[in-house]
């Protein structure tokens, strides 16, 4: 089985500003924290990019390829119709996670262009949302 | 540790109605999945009830006796400023689950009323949703 | 055929209050007046509570009992997404009935949340309107 | 007692179209279903037009020669201020009704403009409606 | 000089339904009014429909004929954007006036579609509202 | 008869900045022409202030002094409820009049804070806005 | 194979008025230009009317007489629940075409209450859009 | 005299919980100082709940009881219809009070569906809004 | 201690203009019976101005003058940020009084702009709210 | 002349997902057909991307080198301000165009950004959407 | 050259309240630096009210006097038609300025009525917003 | 010191289309007055793209390189929260500048969603918009 861990803007500065409010957790070490936890059950291909149009194409190649995708989409997730499109039009089912709890955050951030696309939704638990994220696409496998 | 599963209006129904659309998992169908997957880890309270005010005693009640809530609060996640405020007065953290994606229904169940005073929402993974609110669970007495 | 017919919160103080605004005529003269309207047509089950749960679990339980559910939700109309679940998860088809014309009055009753879910709605006929609501009853049972 | 049934646009088509989704009840048949449940109790004038003058001077005629209006505005309930102030200013009590429950349709079909001057609404029993409304109108005479 | 008076709907009925609200002046008092106010002043042309449409045709109509319309477009007012297209594709300077004050009454009265095309606006002096209409229009054939 | 016009903020520089734009007519222009159509008929006091507190005052002082007021609250208009208050617990009834046609300019001029409390609405006929709100005053006596 | 073109209100001023706005094209014009380039490929019926109901019966009259409807709806584009009923209950497929970008105009053009209901639409190009029209009516036929 | 104050969900937590935020007022403390300044110039009755359905009760039995509510409906207050209905419904007098300036808070807690049928609000003086409530109350028995 | 009321645009006519509405109590009636009610407790200072400007200037002269304001902002309550503005700035601390339901008037009377910035809001009470509104003062004191 | 046919997000999966639901005809076919329906009439540019600034740049690019643009501009038509400034920038007039009709999906596809600075709108064809995007592309030229 | 600076209501407490939050830098001390960055660039008048009137009638009174204006409008920004109007009228070009980031604050300040009939605007840099508005006032000279 | 320049899309065309609009100012012209307007003052990077991940990427390099960035995000002002993550998460602060008045323009264009995030908004004085950015780069430095 192979997981497709998506990242969208900002996220490749978790860790190195700001400290005090977002801890010292790097993309580095959630990547690594998602291998360790993986394990033998599946394989994980985790990325990051600024762009838009590229989390598209990811998500476009990814049909084949990932039986599962698990998207972080930060700020696009709010302004992206085109994310949810890809989204919409593949083979491959995807989680929506994030860090932080975007309904308790400014009212711009409640709402999700991807969320009525996706499996379902996961966010608020930091570090853990990428595990449960993984964990949830297991189970999709199994229905 | 203990966590305190509570489950909003009509979920007593769960399994018994329509199985050509909700499937034939009954809510006690989950609570024994809670309770096999829990195992040792962790003892298991699990509640349903139609009042809202049932659910704001459970939670005012909740202090001192459990680690968590894991909360389905159904229809009363989208109406009730009750829960809201009682979630937000106990010193116990609650997670809000739900077995559907709220975001993919109808307008008026996008917006949750709890959320923002929860410390994360699972929501779309079925059964799952309750087995990854447990995890979740956990991974809150770490911090 | 056995016929529910479920009444909201307040209704239980017709006739009591402002005669001169609401008329004199009471609940009890309302049930009676639809028990001799009914003769021999169907069974009368009439009930009447201020509580929002109690009124899903009536909805709940009348699966099996009843052949149709006539429901003046009153207050509930319009704020209630549990009364809305638990008649979308019942298999008896339900009407929904007011004494008032609730499009006449003030804007936040126009909406009913329960409507949708509903087979129709008939409003603002006083007495008249649960007699209207027991023949539409009676009209579903060919269908 | 004379009686006025009033139809709007399109209601013409009734059961020549897409009877696979509307059934093949005719304006014809509904019209013969009134007269025969009318019986000798009230006199039926009914009729129809897609012209939404048409409707306001029929309105305007009915003073002095109908008892009740009885009135299906289809598509001109949701867009007509001039229907509803012949209404308004008409001595005849009228009676809205709707084949359709419009409050489980699109969203404009939702609020009528013509609700808050006639004494009430009937909607979503098919024929049954009308028949409905022609006891609502006896109804309204006892007053 | 010709001015043209155009009435809407169910102004025909002024002054023969409820006086004790509207008074008993009829479309026929107000035309003989403005017509005796008019003197030799203007040739008036004095008409009423309950079509949207004939009101839409006597304003194209009217070029080449009148030198000014005065319209009290009822009902029209709020939902004819026919109505407006008319009066801004005609070389004839048009006039809006009311009976009743029209932002003293229900919201959607506050707003007249055709207001944006028109000279300007003349509301809530009665019969009077005529006379001053009259009076405007002589006015725009000074500029 | 006393007559008082009450003028507001920026009035003051009518005809004297952008002639290309609103013509070369002054405010005292418009009072000469106000006074000399007046003629015996009613005394005018016509004033302009650019104090909102001051035209509050004003109507406050009218009471007793005049039999009617005609306001052309200018940017007041649209913001001042205080104006609202002051003509709406006045005994002297208020003729609201404007140079340019309101409802044909910017969205939030579309919307007068005072026009439900007075008489009615004049506007769009430059200088002969005065002369028809001088005109309705004058019909206001005969009620 | 037959296809019907219709005009709604004041298309029939086409050419008439503001020549240097609207040019010198009639609609006359504009029906010899759509005879011509449908040549022997179809036959054309041309129509234009005022009257909302009119429009209404002239697409309910379509059926079975015509292929295709192309409808400039005009104003009623934006105001005629009545006209979307009609082509919806139609089975004969509507195009909706418009003279100017509806899209680039006052905000309430943009809003088309008929689009959802047609096949598509087309508007911008002028004489040209009846062309455009009338190819996308034979490239329906394809289907 | 007899005062019934009526306390809604959560209050029964007051002090008990983050005494850092809330201060260590209890609402026994509260019922306290209330009965010590009614000293003997009224009774009082004070009540605490969780359940939406039981207020809406206790209201209606203080008809014959009270002769004033003083009711903090606390999260209810904000989306209880029910409760409205009660209060509108009763012959006693309620005074609306909040512990909290409800106006400096969340959004959702600005408006108050009970306020328009309350004879008045005040709110933002912690334990002192009681006891103004209270002096309100008395000064109501002098009109 | 000395405490300033201030009362804004209008409240000088109160008493003076329909009595049957408003009752027959001055301004100068109320300043008598708060200065009785405030007896040898609290020195006050009683002012009224139609003046936006003024008011916000008052408040800023309380500074190291007055211990507490207790403000009827009338009109302005609805409209003024400057006086929000002031009351922010001000080390003084200020109780909104307003003599009726604000909340049960029209709707752009709800909203306060200056409740988020005053200590708490008493509103309905007539007279009374003033006598509050002084106890409330001396309460704040306390803290 | 030369033509330039841009596509935006997504619109590379054509045909080779869900054929079902989106038919087989993949971009590439469009392509050829639209060859194909050029003939010798036009060159034709035709370019697919998911990058927005891509879009923006072939626009800009456009310039001395294209005669006009034909956009399906995909999910960027309802989110990007970009593309409608590089439009309304550049010198080349731009065609809209879309496979499906917009007006019929979701509410938010109903909005296009880039609409009011293209010279027309054509959707809801299919394939042939493209053809006459052609068509219409080069009656600009005779203007 | 000169320059006419206006500041709006409160703005003279600057410094003298709530130093923790706004800083010590009064208005006195801005006008000073003001004055000594002028230089002999150009002569500076410096004004503040508190009244909405005073400041129309300083703009009204800059013609021919000021050659531009820097307006901190404060408060009246939000909520002032007659400034717009004022600035609107005048040929002295205008310049908005702000200490603090205006954008950045509450919603209801996020909307200037004044800044579409102002050159520009100018905010979120404290006393330099001042300097940047006089340099911007130079820059303006050279158009 | 060094100041970061960033421009984003369509920019780069300035100058060079419809110079009677926008003048004949290019983005190069721009730079050359920045570069010789900092002197010796600062060091000035200056940059363009039309991708919005691009400018996402240069504001997170600029930590560590820059002590202040300018930015123009011209339609990205408008849409894209990834910026405004990007300038939130930098270290170094930012200052928002356009060349026209966004706040005269649409409706759409009058929303920033980076203001909130930057340290002040300059924008409507043309090229020398950069300049006060500048300066306003350097007051940052003295804080």
């Amino acid at each position: 089985m192979n997981i497709l861990f998506l990242n969208g803007p900002n996220l490749n500065l978790l860790g190195q500003r700001q400290p005090e409010i977002y801890g010292d957790t790097t993309l580095a070490d959630i990547e690594a924290a998602v291998r360790e936890y993986a394990g033998g059950k599946a394989l994980v291909d985790f990325r990051q990019t600024n762009e838009e149009g590229e989390l598209v194409t990811w998500i476009q190649e990814a049909s084949g390829q990932a039986n599962a995708i698990v998207i972080n989409a930060a700020a696009y997730t709010h302004t992206s119709v085109a994310l949810r499109d890809a989204i919409s039009a593949s083979d491959v089912p995807a989680i929506e996670i994030h860090l932080s709890n975007i309904h308790a955050r400014e009212e711009f951030r409640h709402h999700s262009l991807i969320a009525p696309v996706c499996q379902g939704q996961i966010c608020g638990f930091g570090l853990t949302s990428y595990l449960l994220g993984f964990d949830a696409s297991l189970s999709l496998k199994q229905h």
